[in-house]
């Protein structure tokens, strides 16, 4: 199989037919989206990731995906497109390290977004390291989006930060209520705090220690804190449009809900369900996460997600609410 | 309203009409269940209590409550009962600490188990001052039965034990592993961890630290460890008989897949859906405990619960995989 670039090139040298030279920082075109993929994120890759790209290729002719790993899965993607569409792909072929090679394409201005099946934690670190993290943003979170019986809720962290201390939720609620705001549209956030049980002092000792800081937080988008939710809110939605939590219960929930979903519909009949892929909050960047156990289907959403948050620019929209113009790579 | 019992007693005495003198240790009849009902548990005491203790009356004519608090509540069970009804209910007048007067029916053997949606934490304590503990159990688990994809799942703890040590939820592998195998029949029941990944490694320090623990483990009921699950597995149910975790993220998932089952339907769909009520592991009483927000229907599902655990000696044969011969009250 011959791919569309001239060689092989090193994945610092991001190369697409037609497009512009090594090394020198890239833009899309109006309404493309340029979103680097990691070829071997998650448990089936590269095989489900290799559908993915294909779905996302498929539904959006605009998309435009830098593919990052091992030739002969580039390849699989390649030979599966008509050649019109091969040029909407660039490879950048590399056997490991593919998460740090994806960010540095968008470090590098080749691409708009990543997209990973990958271990979350490499992920985030790769994301922190390459592309900075917001000031007071220690933590980045991993902010879900689930579908409600009242709409779209937020849920974050859902696996990026576990053993949290409660300083670290209270920046994740501003980043929670930021992202409602920009990427769900809601008015005036109300902000909740899952635990297990409404009445104050439920909880274990997370739980108990963090109301007060929250009560007195400033939060962004007119948001709210609104108190105690507990799991069933997470369905229900109506209480609260963003509900903060540490991220093993996060993740926990998420993959519970969604595979109930998954299984016996949405919660609420005519209810669309949002794409199973997380965006990580607190770096410079548009970062989307899916799951280890991702489908071919799963990744395409990811995709889709990543290319559908650059279009209407929310990562850079979100850090405006939060008055974060820079980013620290301390 | 007149009550048909001698007077209001004092709620540790316990009277039924035509049944043993105050005091008297008495022995429900063959096939009779007395469950005892504490009237003011639950956010919306005594109101759906009343409703789910009229609903199970007129489910099971072998069914005996003792209902205990405050007066005006227990009349409006029996306003509502035929007269021939009301000489299956007992009343045990108390204005509040009604669960632990309930602890103390089964205690003093006027009933065969109760029923509270009232706080968890109260009846956790009340229950194991009062009834003692099973030897090696420092802290009881409250063990919740799921509907799966794949048959009925045992999750545990379920909001007893917040912040547990690793040694904790290795006795709660124990508890549940007997649990599944007595009340659902599993034949050599799989154990499994919750954490956020499959891989070794994965979740927060406690997860992290409990795997070495549970494969050394002696299981009861031919039981075994099978590793790491997730979320989903909780779903799907083709992994695990029996899913371990802290009772925060135990609380917080039954209480979102239960909202959605309830919205959406069951995992399945000739699935029934189990009880929404919870059995406190490790205590020497059969001692039920339903949501707080639980509704009339699941009261009533948590009475027939408790009435079947006691019909069918549950906790005393789960006692005997255990070797467990005796309580302590330490």
């Amino acid at each position: 199989m011959t791919r569309p670039i001239i060689g092989r090139v090193a994945p610092e040298r991001w190369r697409t037919i037609g497009a512009t030279a090594p090394g020198q920082r890239t833009v899309g075109e109006p309404g493309t989206a340029r979103i680097a993929v990691d070829l071997l994120g998650g448990d089936q890759a590269p095989d489900v990731v290799v559908d993915g790209a294909l779905r996302a290729c498929q539904a959006d002719p605009s998309l435009h995906l830098t593919l990052v790993g091992p030739a002969d899965a580039a390849d699989a993607v390649l030979a599966a497109l008509d050649p019109a569409d091969r040029q909407r792909i660039t490879t950048a072929i590399t056997p490991a390290d593919t998460v740090r090679n994806a960010v540095r394409a968008i470090a590098q201005g080749h691409a708009d977004a990543l997209v990973s099946a990958g271990d979350t934690a490499v992920t985030v670190l790769a994301a922190a390291r390459e592309l900075g993290r917001w000031p007071g943003v220690r933590r980045p979170a991993l902010a879900a989006i689930l579908p409600t019986a009242a709409g779209r809720l937020v849920l974050l962290d859902v696996g990026s930060t576990v053993d949290p201390d409660a300083a670290t939720l209270a920046v994740h609620a501003r980043l929670g209520a930021a992202y409602a705001s920009v990427v769900n549209g809601v008015t005036e956030p109300r902000v909740g705090l899952l635990t297990i049980g409404s009445e104050p002092g439920k909880g274990d000792r997370l739980r108990r220690a963090l109301p007060p800081l929250l009560e007195e937080l400033p939060l962004p988008a007119a948001a709210r804190y609104i108190g105690l939710v507990e799991g069933n809110d997470v369905v229900l939605g109506s209480a609260a449009d963003v509900v903060v939590t540490d991220g093993f219960t996060g993740n926990v929930l998420l993959k519970g809900l969604e595979t109930g979903y998954a299984l016996a519909g949405p919660p609420a009949p005519d209810t669309d369900l949002p794409p199973r892929a997380a965006l990580l909050l607190g770096v410079g960047g548009t970062v989307v996460v899916c799951h280890g156990a991702a489908t071919g289907p799963d990744l395409a959403a990811g995709i889709g997600f990543a290319a559908d948050l650059h279009r209407r620019a929310s990562v850079a929209a979100i850090a405006d609410l939060l008055r974060y113009s820079e980013v620290s790579h301390d």
